[in-house]
Order: C-alpha cells, then sequence, then structure tokens
C-alpha cells in the first residue's frame, strides 16, 4: 500500500533527482556538489541525507533512472506494436529499431552522464561495482525486450539475449558519444544510434521463416 | 631522409609522449599541466611549444599513438598468421581474435585515457571534432587488417569493412571499460575484449566454404 509518507518521500527523492540533472548538466559531476543540488530542490542537506547516502548514490540513481525512462518508453513502444501485430507480420528488423529507438528525450545529457559515471566508475573500485550491478539489472530489462521481440516476431537470436543486450546497449553508448562529440543534436544523436542498433540487429537475428 | 634533427625532434616528441603517459597515469587529464609535463620530460615549456600546439594537441597524440602501438601489434601478428598459413586453413574466427587481440600492452592506461579524452572530446567541440578525425584513421587501418583476414581466410563479411571495424572498436572499449571497472588486471580485461570481439567476429563473418 502506498502510503501519504511513502508517496511524500518519494516526491523527495524524485525532486532530489531532477535537480541533481539541472545542476550536472550546468556544472558537470565534479562541479555538482551535494549543497548545490539541495538549494536547486529547495531541501536542506538533512532532507537530502534521509533519502541518498552520498552524492554518488545520488547520481548513481540518476544514472538508473535516466536509463530507465529510456528502457521503459522503448518497453511501452514494443508492446503496442505487439498489441498492433507489427510485430508478427513479419517486419524488417532496422525498421522495427528505428521506430523502437528514435523516441524522444534528452540524449545528449543521457551522454554526458553515463561519461562522466564512467570516469568515477574508473578511479574508484567500490563505485565501480555499484555501477555494473545497477547495470546489470538494465542489461536483464533490456534482454527481456529482445526476447519479446524474438517471439512476437517468430525470429531466432543467434547469441543468448543477455549476451545480446549487453552488446546492443555498447553499440547504442559507443555510437551516441561519438554523435555527441560531433555535435549532432538529439534528434541526430538517436538516430546514428538507432542506424547502428539495425545493422547490429539484423547480424544478430536468424529469420526462421527464411529458413528452407 | 632521415636528417640527425628530424631524429632529434622525433625523439623530443617522443619523450614528452612517454612522460605525459606517466603524469596522466599519476593525476588524470585535469591534472596533467605542460608544467608537470615538461618537467618529467626534462624539457623547457620552449621544446614543448616547439613540438606541440598545446596540451590538448600532446593528449590527442598520446591517445593516437597508444591506439597505434595497439593496432601495429596486431597487424604484426596478422601478417605473422598468414605467412604460416594460420589464416588459409579456415580456422576458427574465435580462436583467430584470441590469438591476435591478447597481446601485451597497458591497456588499462588505454581505457582510462580514452574515457578523459572523450569527456574534453564532449565539452569542446572543437577537440571533440578533431578527435574524430584521428578515429576514423584508426578506424581505416583496423578496417585494411579485417580485410587481410577475410581474404587470407575466404570468409565473406556481412558489413562493409569500415563499419565493421567500427563496431569491433566500440565492442572492444565498451568490454574493456566495464573490465577495468570491475578491477580486472590488464590481462583479464584483454580476455573480456577479446572473447567478445571473438562473438562479434562470428555474427560478422560468413565462411563461404560452407555455403552449398
Amino acid at each position: 500500500m502506498t502510503t501519504p509518507a511513502t508517496r511524500s518521500r518519494e516526491n523527495t527523492r524524485a525532486r532530489l533527482l531532477e535537480a541533481a540533472a539541472q545542476v550536472f548538466a550546468e556544472v558537470g559531476l565534479d562541479g555538482a556538489s551535494v549543497e548545490a543540488v539541495c538549494e536547486r530542490a529547495g531541501f536542506t542537506r538533512g532532507a537530502f541525507y534521509s533519502n541518498f547516502e552520498s552524492k554518488d548514490e545520488l547520481f548513481l540513481m540518476l544514472t538508473a533512472s535516466v536509463a530507465e525512462v529510456h528502457v521503459s518508453a522503448v518497453r511501452t513502444r514494443v508492446e503496442e506494436m505487439t498489441a498492433e501485430g507489427a510485430l508478427a507480420e513479419g517486419c524488417d528488423p532496422i525498421d522495427l529499431v528505428q521506430q523502437v529507438m528514435e523516441l524522444g528525450g534528452d540524449d545528449r545529457l543521457g551522454v554526458m552522464l553515463m561519461s562522466e559515471i564512467r570516469i568515477r566508475a574508473l578511479r574508484d573500485e567500490q563505485f565501480g561495482i555499484a555501477y555494473l550491478a545497477q547495470e546489470r539489472e538494465m542489461v536483464a530489462s533490456i534482454a527481456q525486450i529482445v526476447e519479446d521481440i524474438v517471439a512476437a516476431g517468430r525470429l531466432k537470436l543467434r547469441l543468448p539475449a543477455d549476451v545480446a543486450a549487453r552488446m546492443l546497449m555498447i553499440v547504442w553508448e559507443g555510437m551516441t558519444v561519438r554523435g555527441a562529440m560531433a555535435g549532432q543534436d538529439d534528434e541526430r544523436l538517436r538516430h546514428s544510434g538507432s542506424e547502428e542498433l539495425g545493422r547490429l540487429v539484423q547480424l544478430l537475428v536468424v529469420d526462421e521463416r527464411r529458413i528452407d
């Protein structure tokens, strides 16, 4: 049961995460102090520390939340397409990827955040291990979506779903970071990423209807 | 013709790059000042600026040089294997990747450097464009190696060689950075990277001898 106290706590966490995203976008990870985030959100440090253990935990949660927004949007789109029968009709895997990945979102912020979190994870092994544990959960969510698409489209994967999901995530990340370096806007960024994902998906799937 | 003056200049540049790698490993990109690099190399700032325009150019060259050492080692190994007839004999693509990629090298330093250079390239568009231009040259070198292997092994690629090369580079980078986050040493790092490259190579190549 969701009590008013739980709702209020969730609301506080959401406001702190939103403030953290804003402060991060302005001054980067090193510059985004707990004080600056609290001031932006209009909370005391006491409220902060009753929700997050540390700045590290806040930014780990922010990274998870940015990724989860993306993964959820993709899952919803795939469910809609499954309901419409768009996946059962033998659609082209490349078209499918374009349709599910080119959803809105602040991908440039995601790229910046991931790149800074990566440095933090490389410098501090504890943080690195926490980050990787969180990422494994995201990979599991992506693997589930991949399995749903494969089942709906009567396709066959040439790698285990979790390995395929990790490779898809790495290729998306690698292409969007390069798009951001080239100064692409969010729309072009997503297009660069989804074009390359389409190529990888084509390598990953075997269309069983085409096998003699 | 290599004159003594050219050799001396190359020697100065090599010593500055070596010093830059050492200082970077100790204090990171932000901390690695031109002064600290000059002091480590035993050169004046004048000697530095007659070789590099800026700290940015120095670290761009260092990134290129770390990548080039790796690509050269792979190229040499592939040439040896071609000469031995190891590629014409219908070897397993996964074994091949393990053999060519698990060469020595300071991969952890490469991962740290790439991750910091990435942030710099995201924050400064001019630097980003220079970095991407340099990376395209590296991708072209990798594509040439890929084409040589494909020709020697009578294999067929399912993507153009330059697209395959970029995907291989992104997957290598994505896996080694995650290995470094997990605290893996250089040997384990390379193993994580080459295992995943092997999977991607298996997706990328069609063995024409197996086609009816």
